[in-house]
């Protein structure tokens, strides 16, 4: 291992990236706030509890449907804060900006983030930039950090996911990432493909104000509903079913993966949530849901089971189970 | 202006730096919290009083004398909230890292990240990590972002330099820049010469715990003393008159700079602040910081002075005036 390099794979958000971190930032940094069961970490402060989040955003192209890196890196913050059961307050934005870029095109990805910023009711409070070289960075990159307020009376985490909960995904998987690698690639899709980068502040805080009870909040970004599902059934010890079926993916989405080999189940969304619930509830919050308009295709796409403990299976349409594995390696780098 | 580009100089910390802020990012984000009179926000969450902060580092080469990318990360944004007046608490950290970079490398940045962690009291509680293709990064570049408790009891900001009040510094200036640009052209360099790098909070904390009357705290980084207190003259709208003959140089910085045509009071520091207090609390300011390993050469530099409001004079050795004004351009790229 003495001459092992990074690799692409290693910012997947899979299982290279998970292995990097046991292996090399958990022991560095180990203490009781860093750990892996939020996407944002709980911390006390002054005597205020609060969540604290930070992700560096380097997606390619920086213009894309529906979005861009600057409507990304807003959003993106935002939605750990708020599947960390916390009302995103503040953010920070640091901005790495190759020499050259012009300027234009920062104030176009300025006022997205801006835009975005108003809408999720966060301010951007504190800010860096910095500029290398041409070549040393490729167009700008963006960090955000964010602060968040937990909100009392909820208890979300992973640890909670028990047998016999539902589990409710917000609307149609893939969409961002298809909409990035037609960006990339120059491929021209229908209007209807493009990214579902949206804060989802506003909608999970309504199904916590309406149900509390609410047990695990997740984003599955980079990795895909597959991979997040898989962080879950590991850290709380539990199986997982998911039917694929109740799993909506748009035809236009699922048509590019079938002819250029991806599965949408390992692709990153940035507009999508998943809430693991007692089945009793599951109702209210699907109301709830659809009332908003991230949520209007909300629906139960699967239960917790108390068996094969930390695995995920998929009930396909023929009726089998297909075991889905985290990913592995990385099927479309810098999505975000 | 329709062509305008992104100069490396945007970047500088000097007079482009604060256009591209009062142009671009101020008019976008404009909101009470975001203001130029701190290194970090002031903000409230949750009832707590808080200060918040974000830096990226870029530094090139990631090693040199006296530090690395990772000290340098956690360093500059402890600075941050100890200058901001505040108790650095918990630290996020971004990491953007070029594929095929050695995991030797990052392991070494990691482990030096957790010192200055140790030593300055945070924790780093949360983090991520992307990886972008060989070329489209310079190796690795780190994004901290930190949140600290605001000192009770104490009004910190530039707005308070009032006429009459000493400025007071903790020791040489221009180490760091020097140290940096001589590991990058490999130059060979007496081992006195090494980057000042270190968390100031420690000493900033026992400053302010003798002396809750402090009016400034600023850290001379990018832009170096000259630029900090031009920007302090510029806010409070107040002269100042720095004496060359007390600000410490080292012969060695000095000597190298004289070569090279640099001005030590335009090179960053990491381990220096400046301190504007009424001079009856000089000389305890001064007492305290000395017993600090970080202080040992803490003494008066200068004066505030009631006019010409906004410029900063140097009283030179042969007893002239030269007017300092704020950096233009950049003498040294990628020094943080």
């Amino acid at each position: 291992m003495k001459d092992e390099r990074i690799l692409l794979a290693h910012g997947s958000g899979g299982k290279l990236s998970h292995d990097l971190v046991a292996r090399v930032m958990q022991p560095a940094f180990a203490n009781p706030a860093l750990d892996l069961m939020h996407d944002g970490a709980r911390v006390e402060a002054a005597g205020a509890k609060l969540a604290f989040t930070t992700d560096s955003y380097v997606v390619k192209p920086l213009f894309f449907a529906g979005g861009d890196i600057g409507k990304l890196a807003v959003c993106g913050t935002v939605n750990d804060l708020a599947v960390s059961g916390a009302t995103p307050l503040y953010l920070s934005a640091g901005f790495i900006i190759e020499e050259g870029f012009p300027v234009a095109d920062l104030r176009r990805i300025v006022a997205s983030m801006r835009a975005a910023a108003e809408e999720a009711g966060v301010s951007v409070v504190t800010g860096d930039t910095k500029v290398v070289e041409k070549g040393a960075v490729d167009g700008i990159y963006i960090n955000t950090a964010g602060i968040g307020a937990v909100i009392a009376g909820t208890d979300i985490s992973p640890l909670n996911a028990r047998p016999g909960q539902d589990i409710i995904l917000n609307g149609p998987i893939g969409d961002h990432a298809v909409a990035v690698m037609a960006g990339r690639h120059g491929l021209s899709l229908p209007a209807s493909v493009a990214s579902d980068c949206a804060p989802l502040a506003g909608m999970i805080k309504a199904v916590l104000a309406a149900v509390p009870q609410v047990a695990v909040l997740r984003d599955p970004t980079r990795g895909g509903l597959a991979t997040t599902l898989n962080e879950i059934a590991a850290q709380a010890g539990v199986g997982i079913m998911v039917d694929e079926a109740a799993i909506p993916v748009r035809p236009e989405v699922q048509a590019v993966c079938d002819i250029l080999g991806f599965d949408p189940l390992y692709l990153a969304n940035e507009g999508k949530a998943i809430i693991f619930v007692e089945s009793p509830y599951s109702e209210e919050v699907i109301t709830v849901m659809r009332a908003h308009p991230y949520g209007r295709e909300a629906r139960v796409i699967g239960r917790v089971t108390p068996a094969p403990a930390g695995q995920v299976g998929l009930r396909t349409g023929i009726g089998g189970v297909r075991l889905l594995d985290m990913l592995v390696g990385d099927q479309l780098p810098r999505i975000c």
